[in-house]
C-alpha cells in the first residue's frame, strides 16, 4: 500500500563503504535479516538515537562505543529489537560486537550494533554471530538494494536515496537507506537510517549537520505517535573523495553539501511515511503564522496524531471541523480562533475561525481525493512555521498491528 | 459493541427537575434530538466546560450566562455541534436561549444552551426553536431514559446513573445522564454530562465538588485522545429536599454526599468508555510508584492513547513491549527503567525493566482475553499514582470515523 514510493534507486558505489546482507533466520526463514557495513579507516561517523528512556540494549552500546572510538563496522539485525531484555540484552549486544571485532581485528568499541523488531524477546544471538564470517567474506560496494531489504521489518518496500554533487571539481556521492513503517514518531532519530558519503567532512561538523537535518526530516515524521525504543540514525563520511575537508555549512562547498545531505535525509524520512503501516495517503501538515515555532511544531504534530483526522483522511472526507478541534486543543497559548484559516490542497476551507464563504463540499471532496494531501493551517499570529509528514489511519493499520506477533 | 454496559437504570424523580425530549429532525428524522430541562427556582447550578480553545458557540454562551444568573432552563440539541461556526453560530445559540426565555418568562441569561454533533455546519436553529413550545407543554419528571436517548450521537446506548442516600433522615437522590463515544479525551469536562440532585447544596461548594470529581471521572477517561469542542458537564442541586444546606464535604453528610456524587460521576464517565466507538474492551490503566502524581497521570494517558497498545488490546495480544516503550517516552524525568514492573489482570509480566522470570505467553494470553483489562505499571520510584480508563482500537473505530458524515 506504499504511497508514491518508486522502485529502489540505483545508488552508486561510495568509496570507503562495503556491505553484505545475510539470511540468519532471526525470526523468519528465507529473509535477509542481518546486515554488516564496513567503513574505511578514518571515516567520520555521527549518530543520533532515540530519546525513549526504555531504549534498547544496542542503542546503549552504540552511545558508549561512539564516545570511545571511531567505528569501523555496523552490524544490524531485524526480527528482534533486543529491547526490554535487561542485562542479558546488553550481554547479547556486546557479544555480537565482540565476535565481529575478533573476526576483523578491530577493537570491540569500533563495532556499532543495531536491532529492530519485536520488543521484549531474548535476542537469538547465536544465529546472528553464525553468519558473520560469511558476511565478511561477501562484502561488496554494489547492490544497495540488498541492504535496504536486509533491514526491513513491516516495511513493504526497501528505502534508499542518493544525491551526487560536484565539490572542487570532483563528484561526491551521498547515499543512504532507511526502514520503518510503524511505531514511528522519531525523537532525535528514526527507526533506522544510514547515510554515507565519500566526501571528507570534519567529525564535529558531521555530528552537527546530522542533528540539524534530523530535525528537518526524521524528527518531523509520524505514523502513529509511538516513539520506538530503537530509533537510530547514523551518518558516515569516509573521506575517500579529494575535496577539502568540510568544517562548516554556511557557504560554498559546505552549503552545497548540506543541501544535498538534507535532501537525502528528507527523501529517506518521507519514504518511511509513504510506506507507513496501512498508509493510503502521504500527508504534509504545514502550520504557519505562529507566534513561535514551538506552537507550529506542536500543532502540526497534534493534527498528524489525531485518530479522528487520520480516519477522515482515510475516508477522503473533508471533515475539517476535526482539524480545527485539534488546533484548539494543541496547547497554543492565547490562540485567537478568529484568525485561524485552513487550506487543503489549495482549497480554502476555513477563514477567520469558521467556514469560508466560498467553500462548498464538492470542492472539499475534490481536494481530499488525491493520494498526496497538503494541509496548511495559518494561525494568523506571527511568522513562525513548521511542517511534519504523516499518513492516514486505515483498517489495514489495525489489521497489521493486531496481527503483528501472530 | 458496548462493553459491560447494562440497561438504563430506573432513575427516580428528582424534585425540582422536569424534562422533555423532542424529535426536531436536526440531522435525522425520527430521532429524539432536542432535550429541555426545567430547574426549580433557586437551584444551585455548577458547570465545567471544554478547555479546547476552539470551543463551540454554546459553550461560550454557557460560560457567560452562568456568570450572570441562576439558570432555570437547559436546552440541548444533538446532530450539530454549532462549533467552528463563527458569528452566526453565536447568534444561533443566543436565539435558541431567547426563544425559550420568551416562552417561559425567564431572563435570557437563565437559559443554558448545549450542542453536540458534526462540527462546522450551520445550526438549523429554526428546527430547534419550533419544538420548544411542545417541549414545555410535555415537561415531566419521569422517564429519564428519554433524555438519555435524546442527547446521543454515535452512542449505541443511553447512559444514566443514580444513587440514593439518607441525609438527616431524609432520602435524597443524585442522578444524571451522559453521552459521548468518540472525540473523547475530556479536559475539565466530558462531551455532555448532567447530574441532578434534590439535596440542598451551597452554590460555591457544588462548583468545587463538580470540579474535583470531574478530575476523578470525566477528566480521567479517553477514547481517542481528541478533546471535543463541546465538552460540558453541569451539576444541579435543586434544594427541594429538607437537608441542611451542604457547604463542605470533609465530614458527616457532606462527605456522604460527595462520595455518592463521585460514584455517579464515575459511573457516567465509565459508561462513555464502555460505549466507546468500536470498543471491545474496557481498560483500566493504573500507574503507581511515581515520584509525583503528574508522572503517573501522563504515563497512564500516554499508554491509553498509544495506537500500538490499543490495537494489541483489540487483538488480546500480550504485546507488553509496546507498553514499556510508551512508559519510556512518556516524559517521566529521570525514569529508572530497571525499577519498572508491569502487571495485567494480576499476571506479572515485567519486573525490573525486563520480562519476569516466571512469565510465559500462555499466562499473558489468559490475562488479556477478558473484556475488562486492568493494566498496572509500577514505576518503583515513589508513592504517587493515578488511574485512567480507556478502550481498545478496533476496525469498527475506523469504520465509524471514516463513515461518520456520509
Amino acid at each position: 500500500m506504499a504511497v508514491g514510493l518508486g522502485s529502489f534507486p540505483v545508488i552508486p558505489s561510495i568509496p570507503g563503504v562495503r556491505f553484505a546482507a545475510m539470511e540468519a533466520g532471526v525470526k523468519k526463514a528465507n529473509k535477509k535479516d542481518v546486515v554488516v557495513f564496513e567503513l574505511a579507516e578514518g571515516s567520520a561517523v555521527a549518530g543520533v538515537f532515540t530519546q525513549n528512556q526504555f531504549c534498547a540494549a544496542p542503542v546503549r552500546v552504540c552511545r558508549e562505543h561512539l564516545a570511545k572510538a571511531k567505528p569501523r563496522y555496523l552490524v544490524i539485525n531485524t526480527g528482534n529489537a533486543n529491547a526490554g531484555t535487561g542485562k542479558s540484552g546488553m550481554q547479547n549486544a556486546l557479544h555480537t560486537c565482540e565476535t565481529l571485532a575478533n573476526l576483523t581485528g578491530v577493537a570491540l568499541e569500533q563495532v556499532l550494533p543495531f536491532s529492530t523488531g519485536v520488543i521484549g524477546e531474548p535476542l537469538p544471538v547465536a544465529k546472528i554471530t553464525k553468519v558473520l564470517p560469511d558476511a565478511l567474506a561477501s562484502l561488496t560496494s554494489e547492490g544497495w538494494q540488498n541492504v535496504g531489504l536486509g533491514i526491513m521489518t513491516t516495511d513493504t518496500l526497501p528505502k534508499g536515496a542518493y544525491r551526487q554533487i560536484e565539490l572542487s571539481g570532483e563528484t561526491i556521492t551521498i547515499g543512504g537507506i532507511s526502514k520503518g513503517a510503524g511505531m514511528i514518531r522519531p525523537n532525535m532519530a528514526t527507526m533506522l537510517g544510514y547515510v554515507f558519503t565519500d566526501a571528507a567532512v570534519d567529525q564535529m561538523a558531521l555530528q552537527s549537520l546530522l542533528k540539524q537535518t534530523t530535525d528537518q526530516s526524521f524528527n518531523r515524521i509520524t505514523i502513529d505517535s509511538d516513539t520506538s525504543t530503537n530509533d537510530s540514525c547514523v551518518a558516515v563520511a569516509t573521506g575517500q573523495a579529494a575535496n577539502a575537508v568540510i568544517t562548516d555549512f554556511s557557504e560554498g562547498d559546505g552549503a552545497k553539501f548540506a543541501a544535498a545531505f538534507l535532501e537525502v535525509m528528507q527523501e529517506l524520512a518521507h519514504a518511511i511515511v509513504r510506506d507507513g503501516e496501512g498508509a493510503t495517503k502521504f500527508v504534509t501538515v504545514e502550520v504557519k503564522g505562529a507566534k513561535v515555532q514551538s506552537d507550529a511544531t506542536k500543532t502540526a504534530f497534534e493534527i498528524a496524531h489525531s485518530p479522528l483526522v487520520k480516519t477522515a483522511l482515510f475516508a477522503s472526507d473533508p471533515n475539517w471541523g476535526r482539524i480545527l478541534a485539534v488546533v484548539g486543543r494543541a496547547g497554543v497559548e492565547n490562540l485567537n480562533v478568529d484568525t485561524v484559516s485552513l487550506t487543503i490542497n489549495g482549497c480554502e476551507i476555513a477563514r477567520e475561525g469558521g467556514r469560508s464563504p466560498e467553500y462548498n463540499e464538492e470542492a472539499g471532496q475534490a481536494a481530499m481525493n488525491p493520494e498526496e494531501i497538503h494541509i496548511v493551517v495559518d494561525l494568523g499570529a506571527g511568522d513562525a512555521s513548521d511542517t511534519v509528514w504523516t499518513t492516514d489511519f486505515s483498517h489495514e493499520y489495525v489489521t497489521i498491528n493486531a496481527e503483528y506477533r501472530t
